[in-house]
Formats: C-alpha cells, sequence, structure tokens
C-alpha cells in the first residue's frame, strides 16, 4: 500500500516509543487521523517545535530550549544548594513536589561496572566543578535507592566529602503507603530512622 | 517556565493518547528529546507529512492520502465482495491476516440507542447504494460480536437480504486459544458451529 506508507510508518515509530507496542501505537495513531485538525496538526507542530529547540542545560543537564535552562536562570532559586538526580524525569519529578528551591544537577544515569559507566561517562566531573565554582554549601543526593543508584551516592560522596554538607533523601513510609504493601527494606528503613512524636 | 512550555504542552497533548497517560507521555517525550535527531525529528516530519495528506476514502471509509484508497483501487481485489467492518483498526486487522481478496466498507461505529447512533450516522445508506452500484453479490458481516455490532449485523440483514449473499465470520474456539480461558458463550457457540472431521 504505496499511498499508505507515511501511516504505516508513522505507526511503526509510535510503537518504538516506551510504554506502547504495535496495537496500543494503531490505536493512537487511528485516533490522531480522525481528529486531524484538533489533534494531529497541533500534535504535529509542536512536536517539530520542540524537535527544533529542544537541549540540554548545558550548566545543569536538564532539557529546555536554551543553552542554560530557566532553572539554572531563577534569580529566586537557593544559591549554594544542589540537588543531585540520576535522570531529566527525577527532576521534574522533584520540580512537580514543589518543595525544592534551589538548583539541581543531572547525572544521567548511574555508575554501573557491568554496562561500562564510570565517573566520565555521567556528569560527575562538571557536578565537582560547579561545586567550587558556584560555591555550594550542600549537596543533597536525591539518587535511586538500588544498588547501582547507592554506589553512585557512595562514590559522589566519597568525592565531595568534608568540601560540603552531604545530604541524601529520607527513607520511610510512602505518604497514603499501607504497611501490608510495603517491602522489608522500606519497612526496616522507616523502623531504623523512627521519630520521636 | 515559559522557555520549556512546548514541552509541557507535548507531554499534555501526548498524555491524553488512547493508552498512554501522564506518566508514559513524560518518559516517551523525554526518551524522544534525547534522541531528538534520531527519533524526534524523524516523528515530527512524519506527523507532519500525515496530518497533512489524511483522508477518509470517499467509497469505503478507510483512510488513507488520496480521496479512493489503494484497497478500493487495486485491480487485483475481487470484484463483487464486500467486507462490512465497524472500523477502520478491524479493516487493518482484517488485512494483516492478509486472506481477504475483496474490497471493505466501514461503518464507522455501531448502531446505538443509547448514544442515538441511528443508520444515517452510520454508512448504511451508502454501503445500500454501493451493493447496487458494484453489482455486489457476497457481504462479509465482519462485525463485532457484542450487543451493539450484533444489533447493527441483524440491521444490515434486514435491509439486503434476498439482494445478496449475507455471510458472517464464523464463531468459535480462537487458535492458540484453550477452553479454559474461554467464556460459555464462546464455547457454545463452538460446540454448536462443530464440524464433522
Amino acid at each position: 500500500m504505496s499511498s499508505t506508507r507515511d501511516i504505516d510508518s508513522l505507526i511503526e515509530m509510535m510503537a518504538k516509543l516506551p510504554g506502547l507496542g504495535p496495537r496500543s501505537a494503531r490505536r493512537a495513531v487511528l485516533h490522531l487521523i480522525r481528529k486531524r485538525e484538533l489533534k494531529l496538526m497541533p500534535l504535529a507542530d509542536l512536536m517539530q517545535n520542540v524537535a527544533a529547540t529542544a537541549r540540554e542545560c548545558t550548566r545543569c543537564g536538564n532539557v529546555g530550549s536554551a543553552e542554560v535552562c530557566d532553572i539554572c536562570l531563577a534569580p529566586k532559586r537557593a544559591n549554594g544548594m544542589l540537588c543531585v538526580v540520576e535522570d531529566v524525569a527525577d527532576l521534574w519529578a522533584m520540580e512537580r513536589a514543589g518543595v525544592f528551591k534551589g538548583r539541581y544537577h543531572v547525572l544521567g544515569g548511574n555508575l554501573s561496572a557491568l554496562d561500562q559507566v564510570g565517573p566520565e561517562q555521567l556528569r560527575i566531573p562538571h557536578l565537582i566543578a560547579r561545586i567550587a565554582e558556584e560555591q555550594i554549601t550542600e549537596v543533597i543526593l536525591a539518587l535511586g535507592t538500588t544498588v547501582d543508584g547507592q554506589t553512585t551516592a557512595h562514590y559522589i560522596a566519597d568525592q565531595i566529602e568534608n568540601t560540603v554538607r552531604l545530604t541524601s533523601l529520607a527513607q520511610g513510609v510512602p505518604i497514603g503507603g499501607e504497611l501490608d504493601y510495603l517491602d522489608e527494606g522500606t519497612i526496616t528503613a522507616a523502623l531504623n530512622a523512627r521519630k520521636e512524636l
């Protein structure tokens, strides 16, 4: 079917997105074609814009449309505090919580001997340079509580201890979480970090 | 965050696609931005192309990029046979099976008193006109085995019986299906339609 080749290719590309498969890609594309003017056209335009402008912030690794991202440039952000995250998605999650007022540093992954990811593959040298340049006084390690995440946290802690205050996110029972559904590791961490009422 | 407004809008639009939600839309958009040249740009271009050219076939209701779709125009397709489906997705499913060599007629939905969908809202008058115009001798009703699908099939059968041979897809055990996982209706249908070996 030569004249529907574009539609087929579109389905094929959409099917490769994380979270979508061939069936959901077909549904999504049909849905878009049915609402061509209302959905497909604006989405196509938006994608063109983002494709033309999206780039990594040279300072923190966030994505945005300028050389330095809005968060790095915001004058109201607290100077001296850096929150180190693995990934842009983690930065966005922190921003949705809206509670952190400092700036970020996106590593771009975790150290992993298996995948041959060393400090040079991440933005760790860049982090150490920033700490000196920007007179950082506190680094919050908001890394995953996986083996790789904790290895990365320990490595960074080794590199910068004694130069700044070093903290990490508290571990414990999630808000709205029920004990019955929690794993043993989380319950152990929450008990060990118990607080006086 | 003014300069990331496009990225936020893109996530918002993607999150409204069937099969995606806010979390998977964020993942998909980040994935696209990370592979800007390899994925985001081609996808944006493709979407523009489809948005510019996609249209409904005036004859059968399939989607394509011309007034009359490839299937309707294909000279090798058997004349005289029409397969009536509810939706373009069903047409695509039939085409993936690759076994039907006639042409299609997409109704665009099912009759539904609740949703106030009558024959005029579907392409039923158009179907009746086509049967006469194209000298159709067999109409295969490949409609869903839901209440609405069967109501629609009965309505169409009433309208065109005695003018053409009228068939419907066989019901029974799916290939690879296990009896244990089948509903009673399917087992009953399969038993009633049992065949001599």
